[in-house]
């Protein structure tokens, strides 16, 4: 009989890198983000653990922390969740709490909090599996995977036999797509050259570094001022030639009007997507932003749930969904806005970039490409080359390609050293200030304190 | 020259009534809730006060009171505000900044926040001017009370000038409105006998009380056992006769075949609309439920922001737009609900109950009447009788009627005595558990102790 696990805490810890100082981030609606995460680490009585993160831009980093705790008590003291059902269970547990709810329903802190915390959990259950998380969920079976999904507000799009007959028409090419795979990588963009902060010249150069270091796509952010905008977009366009597919993203900053009039100007440097153009919540204007201008529309960063991505899919307003591995309630919801996406033959190519998003995501595409779209066609994952030094299993990019995780578990683990230098407001490079040197070696503890981070006892 | 006063301070109270110990408020999603509130209290440097909540149904209203917390520092030090251009910034600088917009962006916990501060500064600004609320509105001119919305995302269905315009068309009645507001007041309806925890014999005695007491409209929970809902409608349509309104709500059960299946059913007893059918943010489904079935369909409740409630209004989905004071940001977003309402005709009739909502909706219904749509036709504002009592200034509705407020203020002043004892979880009636004696009187002070709040320093 095999002995049963038990969770036994949740460590919250709020984790800022003060990446305003230098800029990078920058977009038409986020002039100064610090890149942060309330990080979570579950514990069990075996000695397990389980990573996962919420990614925020800085203040409020502190709510979500406080949002994990309050869910906490539905973490610890279960059984180490190892199997879709016990995964299937949680999130169930989490989400669907009829006190908690009433934050929500399912949307902002308390749901990011939610989804924190179920993706610690399948970092705890892939990694007792001794499998990466794509593997992990590219290993279940058609009927354990739709169980995973909360069909909930779904069943107008998307049933389980829906879904069932998708994985089930998946299921005969899984090894050959996975050994594809492992050989192949997949589709990465970059968003470096493009943030607003970039003065023209560092613009030009990053994407010149981009096409050679293989990537068949970039990023721009727009949105601020239309004069720089097409001056940044036809200097880009000059640099990595027609074959290089250019998407912008003015980060939710547009009306509908302004959206159609800004990208019908664009158009002619043929952008290859427009993303967020206006409110994440405005199904009818992503529509109408789609049918009013010549540029193809991708949204799903800030889409707060799974009720949203079927709006958007029925509603025929996207030509792109852009999970994010982070925003919903962990791997559980993706796996059903994957199935949605699938149904609807809506290509995902995941947002990234932050804390740790490149890291989590990749799992979730290379998933999709495995055991659910079966295919990588007209799919790229974003990438941004920042803050990965902070992770145990990093993302690697290389000639333009996410390489598959080998490492079990979900790659969403930090290095001790950084969870405790840069622990707000109380890390060595908080308290050393903009100008001060945070002298990061003395003094600090190989791994984080298990009761130093604000740990929710049993 | 006027001498200004200034915010020196914000508490935030975590207060929690034990409803569940009785189980009022029971209905198909929230089987236990423990009415709740984050309660706000603004101070000014000359003595001035400003109160304001957030509603919730137990857990998790400590991680809103994090919230309040962190957007303290938008509020601590700033000049009290006293005009519409005060409120206009306080309600921009709340909802956009670009950090913590990232933790919604405009839904869930930060946006409930905002909503708390921004209606603490609209009762500390009319409480200045010696008026209630609604008449603080409605002695705004058209100009001002255009200036407080934020039109971000609403361009394609409510400009500014669309705004204008039906403020000015409602302006010259607005004294008549006013007068007979005051004389008659403005009818309301009950849910206090439809609880899906009263046995048949408590919701017919109910029922009939109710229309004893004047009302001719309540409202039954449904949604958990379509046999039960078909006997007690039918139950409390015999109680009523034909000519009370029997509204019948779901609070988000069902998908949307479930929803038009079972309205389908129940049609026959003519319930006068289907309150919040399935998902809140399921505008699509929404539509495809009121074109499915006979049934008018209601919603709002839960609605996250002004956004959603523009595309419910756009796509034809809602035949009653329900407002709630304590969800979306504050006074300024429900005012540019109520201009969109107006601009496409459906009724307002606000969701309230809980803990203060009648309290505060009641004044923006008012405004709606005087100086918005200008009728009270197809309009009813909810009304339960419960928690009254722990408010200074409580709504009073006699003879099926909200009598308008005539004290100055947003009538959102709890009682401190109720403050002390229901603080969670240190206060009496916590402490001493659900068999204890609360032994209210001792110990507790007459005037809560402003440091004994969580208060923010400036």
């Amino acid at each position: 009989m095999a002995v049963t696990d038990t969770v036994t805490g949740v460590e919250v810890h709020d984790v800022r890198f003060p990446t305003s100082r230098e800029l990078t981030g920058s977009d038409a609606m986020n002039p100064d983000p610090d890149y942060s995460a309330a990080y979570v680490v579950l514990r069990t009585a075996a000695g397990g653990r389980g990573h996962g993160l919420c990614f925020t831009i800085g203040r409020g980093n502190d709510v979500v922390c406080a949002a994990v705790r309050a869910l906490a008590p539905y973490v610890t003291g279960r059984p180490a969740p190892a199997t879709a059902a016990d995964l299937a269970a949680l999130h169930r547990d989490l989400t669907h709490d009829s006190q908690l709810r009433w934050l929500g329903p399912e949307k902002g802190v308390a749901h990011m909090a939610a989804g924190a915390l179920v993706n610690a959990a399948w970092d705890l259950a892939a990694t007792g599996a001794g499998l990466p998380v794509w593997a992990f969920l590219a290993a279940m079976s058609p009927e354990d995977l739709v169980s995973l999904v909360d069909f909930r507000y779904l069943s107008d799009a998307l049933t389980p036999d829906d879904a069932l007959a998708i994985l089930r028409a998946a299921e005969p090419g899984r090894a050959a797509r996975a050994a594809r795979l492992k050989a192949e990588g997949y589709p990465a963009y970059t968003t470096s050259p493009g943030w607003l902060g970039h003065d023209d010249a560092t613009l030009v150069r990053l994407a010149r570094q981009a096409v050679a270091d293989g990537f068949r796509q970039i990023k721009l952010k727009v949105g601020a001022d239309l004069d720089d905008d097409l001056r940044r977009l036809r200097l880009a366009r000059e640099t990595v030639g027609p074959g290089v597919r250019i998407a912008v993203d003015a980060n939710q900053r547009w009306d509908v009007a302004d959206a159609v009039r800004w990208m019908t100007e664009l158009a002619p440097y043929e952008p290859y997507w427009i993303e967020e153009p206006t409110s994440p919540d405005d199904v009818l204007g992503h529509a109408a932003v789609r049918s009013g201008q010549p540029v193809r529309v991708a949204t799903g960063e800030h889409a707060a749930n799974r009720v949203v991505f079927k709006q958007l899919l029925q509603a025929g307003a996207v030509d792109f969904v852009q999970i994010d591995a982070a925003r919903v309630a962990g791997v559980n919801e993706n796996v059903a806005i994957l199935l949605l996406a699938a149904k609807y033959g809506v290509p995902v190519c995941p947002h990234a970039g932050g804390v740790g998003l490149c890291e989590l995501v990749q799992h979730l595409a290379m998933f999709d490409y495995v055991a659910v779209s079966g295919t990588r066609r007209d799919r790229v994952i974003e990438y941004v080359d920042h803050l990965h030094e902070h992770f145990t299993d990093p993302a690697v990019v290389t000639g333009g390609r996410y390489r598959a995780p080998t490492a079990p578990g979900f790659s969403a683990r930090m290095k001790p050293l950084s969870v405790a230098a840069y622990r707000f407001p109380d890390g060595p490079v908080w308290r050393a200030g903009p100008d001060g040197d945070p002298d990061l070696d003395p003094g600090l503890d190989p791994e984080p304190d298990p009761t130093g981070g604000q740990e929710v006892p049993e």
